[in-house]
């Protein structure tokens, strides 16, 4: 098909999602027609990169090359796919493998589009609006994925999902821990069930509470299952408890997975189909599901229908910040002067030091909520804000955007210790201290939360260095403001980062004693 | 005055409250007469702790031996005082001294009390509550403490403090860091000033949002300058920023503190005047406070007041527990299962585990907020709870019972590590991790979250073990709560705690091949 995708002229016109799952990559080409998605090409690609992923969390070096070779043919496919309408979800394995960045640097060798990590809840909410884009359901809807290594659950009505959750059970994993070498057993199936729904327990209650009236599986697995269904004549569209009992007895008359006859079940699946078909039956019991419908709709469409979104400029992410705003009850006026002084610096620094579109957003959302730790106490406010940003579950975020506003409002204040700032792969360190500096004089000329107080901020920006003019009437009166500018000099220094201001030289005289190194209280 | 002092019959007779401060010890015994507390004797003991706290937080051996020494004196006078009726606080100097556990435990073998160190802000609130006992004020007050290492500030109306702050900064710690070798300057002056103007800034605007009617100081610093303002003959009765403006020129002009020959000055007091002078000039100038009166009560009489108020049953931690609940929107119904699980098991276990009062009130609080970390993420809800309880500010508990909190909900399920568990003082860890046996064991026989659920349940306490009866066909009814205790026996062998169960040996064969190890997500 690829002849058929030469850009087009507006740039928006092809958009494609590739998902790096732990069983199989997948890639989805698309394209605006009228307002809607039409897809133009699915691939699957089967990686296994949970297979390679030992008790220890290191994913093998052999797994690694498989799925860069994926990576390598996708590549070629993508071409014509303008790069900013590209998107590159990574969700279990490479979550979880402690030496996942050993595969990103390599990927982005060979891979020219930005591979974003992300988290099982936002896994969990992929899945959902790909389920929801593609089948509209008005009441409540429970939507369930069995990947390689985790399993993804959803309730909500239309596109708002209700409850997201991911547990760490997927069929690939409880595959080699409850089926290894094949051997099928009533005693086998029992093991898996009972640790599924231990590992279903935590969420049972909410789940239930919440209720749904129709419930939906997603994923190769819940096909599979379906299909075996369906082939054996049991049931003509959907799954019920009674029907995967009698399946887990005919599995268990078979004893050896690699010998399985039956409807429905290609061979890649067979060594698959007893972990998944356990976990399937944990969750029938325990959740009290009564048929489940299978929808062929999965994560990488729900990643295409929000890509579409923001072309419309609804970013999922705004909304985020503001469920934030109202659930830690943020000052939102202090917020916003801090946020629109940032971003005036930012408009007039971004040239120069090479910023991009998605560098202004995240500094903005988190001048937006830099003080959301004051939820938890005023007192080292920096380390508490960090803690909930790290924490919490924020749609829209991918893992290192939520690791980015992390980290700079762990350090809006005080100390920087570059030492703690985590390694990034989808933002240079140079960006990402100039964004912390930016944050920083943002909240620095805003500490007297006063509306028109400011005068107007000139800067200009070098590598390294941002040079700050201010009235030198104005900070002469303003002496507390003048000490913190002394004081932020020498804790930029430390991260041999000039700020210049050419005022506050002429006052020096006042900082020759000041040690603000011990102040990270 | 010791004489007076036989232990009264109903042992509620007698109190005493003692201040291990950065600068003095204080100590206090009163009596409750007619429900209102009549005080019999006040010692004032200066120890200059904070003189012997380094750079690196390092508490030298001399301020320890001096702080040792007086504790001694202290213990002979409060023989007569029922043990239980002692509460001993300290304060700045041994909550940031990075060895004060060498304090701690020396002072344990000669001093019979448990000593409390406690955070700024409980501190805030305890002088808050000296002075709203001592002084009845209806309208909104503001009341300042200087200490020796740190300056404290609380707004409240009545006995309800609404503002609670402490500031890393006292007559000694600048005394040291602006006035050394005594000499007085306007330079030296200034630069105190606007380094105190620094540490005042971040509370600034949320102190003048709320607002005063008056303001008052504790503290010896604050007594010395309205008696050297009043012995001026300057003003009858209060300070005011104009006066503070001339007694720093009156000091300027006398260039040296050792020198100092002024009213209301005494010679223990001249080394730190400048610095407790610079600290008030700053606070009046910033927070823009008019005139300020003295109150002579203090932190001391706050605990006492406390004290008093345990006594009649109204236990200050409950009103704390009752506004996280509504603060983090608690589910109570299931708080309210696990706390009567846990202190059911509670008590039929004291006598065997010997423990006490405050152990049973300490395990009924953690199961009431064990949850609190859904308001972070449901994901580690245990990490999230334990890390909010640890930094939030949770007036009445002192800084080691917040600890406990935080280190029971920390492991209320999955891993126990032990070597996480942080040392204490207060509490034998033999106690911390029967407490923490009782609360996993509670939260994971109320997993189901329903009421009369469980059938009564039967335990029996030894050393390092618990033997849980539960009728057999119940439990074979609810096969992932065996599953459950199963992992739960296992995990707890890991702590050398043998959890016996009688009837899950009668369903062992199920149990052989889990490893509930890896499971820390």
């Amino acid at each position: 098909m690829t002849e058929t995708w030469t850009a087009s002229p507006d740039d928006s016109g092809y958009m494609a999602a590739v998902d790096l799952g732990s069983n199989s990559f997948h890639m989805v080409i698309a394209r605006v027609v009228d307002g809607a998605l039409q897809l133009l090409h699915r691939e699957k690609q089967k990686v296994q990169l949970a297979e390679g992923l030992n008790d220890e969390l290191i994913l093998s070096e052999d797994a690694i090359n498989r799925g860069l070779a994926v990576l390598a043919q996708f590549a070629d496919t993508l071409k014509p796919v303008p790069a900013q309408s590209v998107r590159v979800i990574a969700t279990y394995t490479l979550r979880r493998a402690k030496n996942s960045a050993v595969f990103l640097h390599r990927a982005q060798a060979m891979f020219p589009y930005p591979i974003e990590v992300i988290s099982g809840q936002e896994e969990a909410r992929f899945i959902y609006q790909g389920v929801a884009h593609f089948e509209h359901y008005d009441s409540r809807r429970l939507v369930m994925d069995i990947g390689g290594g985790s399993t993804e659950f959803a309730i909500g009505e239309g596109f708002s999902p209700l409850r997201l959750a991911s547990r760490n059970m997927g069929c690939v994993s409880y595959a080699n821990q409850f089926f290894a070498n094949g051997k099928i057993s009533n005693k086998r199936f029992e093991r898996a069930i009972i640790q599924a729904e231990q590992e279903l327990e935590p969420i049972v209650s909410a789940y239930q509470e919440t209720g749904w009236q129709q419930a939906v599986g997603t994923s190769g697995t819940i096909k599979t299952i379906r299909d075996m269904i369906v082939g054996l004549g049991w049931h003509p569209v959907c799954i019920t408890l009674p029907d995967l009992i009698r399946l887990q007895e005919l599995l268990v008359a078979q004893q050896n997975s690699f010998q399985l006859d039956l409807p429905g079940l290609a061979d890649d699946r067979k060594p698959l189909i007893c972990s998944g078909l356990a976990i399937l039956i944990a969750a029938f019991q325990l959740l009290g599901i009564e048929q489940m419908y299978y929808v062929d709709a999965a994560l990488r469409e729900g990643v295409l229908y929000e890509m579409s979104d923001r072309l419309h400029h609804h970013d999922i992410r705004e909304h985020t910040v503001h469920s934030l705003i109202k659930r830690y009850s943020i000052d939102i006026a202090q917020a916003g002067r801090v946020r629109q002084t940032a971003l005036e610096l930012f408009s007039q620094v971004r040239l120069d030091w090479q910023l991009e579109d998605e560098h202004a957003d995240l500094l903005g959302w988190a001048a937006t909520v830099y003080e959301i730790g004051l939820h938890i106490n005023s007192s080292s406010v920096q380390r508490h804000s960090a803690y909930i940003l790290r924490h919490a579950n924020l749609p829209g975020f991918n893992q290192e955007q939520q690791l980015l506003l992390s980290a700079l409002v762990r350090f809006h204040r005080r100390k920087i210790k570059a030492d703690e700032l985590p390694a990034f792969h989808l933002y240079q360190m140079p960006a990402v201290l100039n964004l912390l500096v930016l944050l920083r004089l943002a909240v620095l000329l805003n500490q007297k939360r006063q509306d028109d107080f400011l005068p107007p901020l000139l800067v200009c920006a070098r590598p390294h260095q941002l040079t700050l003019d201010l009235p030198k009437d104005w900070l002469l009166q303003q002496p507390l403001l003048l000490a913190d500018l002394q004081q932020e000099q020498q804790l930029l220094k430390k991260i041999t980062f000039h700020l210049d201001c050419p005022v506050l030289t002429e006052c020096a005289a006042l900082a020759d004693s000041f040690d603000p190194t011990d102040q990270d209280d």
